[in-house]
């Protein structure tokens, strides 16, 4: 590392904010020297990462969720911790951002010096946008954030990265019947440490119903890494009042207070690293495959035959594998 | 193709049953040299193939899969139709086979000349199994089988190989309650086409209950593919006393019937196809990776600094791929 990124990475450590908004630019660019850089930075930085919490925030659009985020982050900080929210969104390069876009949504948090609101970088691909977060998360825990937020909307895969890449997942739903087995459908239950039902308040005999029930499935999903005695994993609350958001941390705290007990946290964590590292090879020799000249020449033809069924997709898959390897 | 692979495939095309037996054990063999007589005589074979019916078949040991592979290939030869039985199996090569180890489990079917039944190959992995398995059942169907059956049992990842081979794919529960719910829960469920409620016959009551509880999960569930108005999906039999075989076969029909009139039969064959195609591409590459000299030195250390927290896995992923492109 050069004097510059010297500064850089002492700038990160004391929590400057023009730092932190420079390393995340330097994470996320795409210039071969900057990723060089910011390669040597997360190595340099590593050491003093680690410490935060990781919590993953997931719910269907207007569940709830920058209002509950909003209600925790101002709880957490009137208790002496520092939070980072960041956010995985795949689509926003897309439709502009559809959470996080702005700041105003979390007008007060975002207001404090001990809070940090980063939207979700907007690469394009799940792949990308969840790597890039991940390195953030590093960057923000080396700079002394102790609670790392990561907040993702409910679409295609993007719930699977965030539960890959964080401590305990919390499932957002809101009070209605029904609402649980889509989740349940979508797999997402099964990702699920805690599940919020949101909006107590307005209905709070319906999110009673809806918490009994989620209760249930959850008993009968038999949720892995769960054992017998393991507390009550549902519980409602009002993000709007700020109401149960005490219990909800009390509830966090208790899980993984249990899990570092059992071994369970630090071997999350250590499946966590080898899984991104295995994700970013393989993304990286597809993506030397696909760009290959000869395979790209051949693609459009090979894949044409293959659904007209004169070419057997096993062999097409030799004849592609052979451009690639015979330069 | 050689004179001797002429004479192979024209064995295969009569449906020899020696020549049917050459032609897999020349598709499963790992030397170089056949894998490339293989690849031709697959190619060639490739435009007799296609006209089959492909039916995927899971259920949890006991289910009584082999009773009902049994009683529907005999229901079916009795029609006219020439049956080919197959397995995919992962397990097979640990614990010498778990399913169709031996013939004497469909004995009747076995011994007809109209059937045709291949244990499942004992490669080792899922993907080097369902490979195999995806080439026979092209063999079989040059051979002029008309129904192929790939059965699997409820292990890991293997229904989603079955189903992704499969023109339609059937789960087999018991009437037992909660069974349905494991079946969600596994993500299998959603992959099923059909389910069959086996051994009515023991406890008609409770599989009608079981009917009625599955169908309204499916409902709940929304499964993809199938609209309003599409017929039931559930249905309960006696594999045992073959009771219910010929409604479940005109179920298979309607739904093949109505799935070539919305054009889904042939978009869920050339997707089938171009997934197998990069499934292999996939395994290949990163095979290459795994095998390369450097890469194999440096890995368990630099395992050991990503779980040590020494090295992020990004820098780790790229350290390795820098290994191997050097080359």
């Amino acid at each position: 590392m050069d004097a510059t990124d010297q500064q850089l990475m002492d700038g990160v450590r004391r929590a400057d904010r023009r730092a932190l908004a420079k390393a995340i630019t330097l994470l996320e660019s795409t210039r071969a020297d900057h990723r060089m850089r910011a390669d040597a930075l997360l190595n340099a930085l590593l050491p003093h990462t680690g410490q935060a919490l990781r919590l993953g925030i997931s719910g269907v659009p207007g569940v709830g969720k920058s209002t509950f985020i909003e209600a925790l982050g101002l709880y957490l900080i009137a208790q002496g911790h520092r939070v980072a929210v960041l956010a995985v969104d795949p689509s926003s390069s897309l439709s502009g951002g559809s959470i996080l876009g702005d700041k105003t949504r979390m007008e007060q948090l975002s207001a404090s010096p001990s809070a940090y609101i980063r939207p979700s970088p907007s690469s394009g691909t799940l792949g990308g946008v969840a790597e890039k977060t991940r390195e953030a998360m590093l960057v923000f825990e080396a700079a002394g954030y102790d609670v790392v937020i990561v907040e993702t909307v409910g679409v295609g895969q993007s719930e699977t990265a965030v539960a890959g890449m964080t401590d305990l997942f919390v499932l957002m739903q809101l009070p209605n019947a029904g609402d649980d087995l889509q989740a349940i459908k979508r797999g997402v239950m099964e990702l699920a440490d805690l599940v919020v039902i949101n909006k107590a308040d307005i209905d709070l005999d319906a999110a009673t119903r809806a918490e009994a029930m989620i209760a249930s499935s959850l008993r009968l999903l038999g949720h892995a890494g769960h054992g017998d005695g393991a507390p009550s994993r549902v519980l409602k609350l009002s993000a709007l009042k700020a109401q149960g958001v005490d219990t909800f941390w009390q509830k966090v705290q208790d899980l993984i207070a249990r899990r570092r007990t059992t071994g369970e946290f630090a071997q999350r964590r250590q499946h966590q690293g080898q899984a991104w590292m295995w994700d970013l090879i393989h993304a990286a020799l597809l993506g030397d495959f696909r760009r290959h000249p000869d395979v790209r020449r051949a693609l459009p033809e090979v894949l044409k035959s293959v659904n007209d069924s004169r070419v057997a997709p096993s062999a097409a898959a030799r004849q592609l594998l052979q451009l690639f390897t015979r330069a």
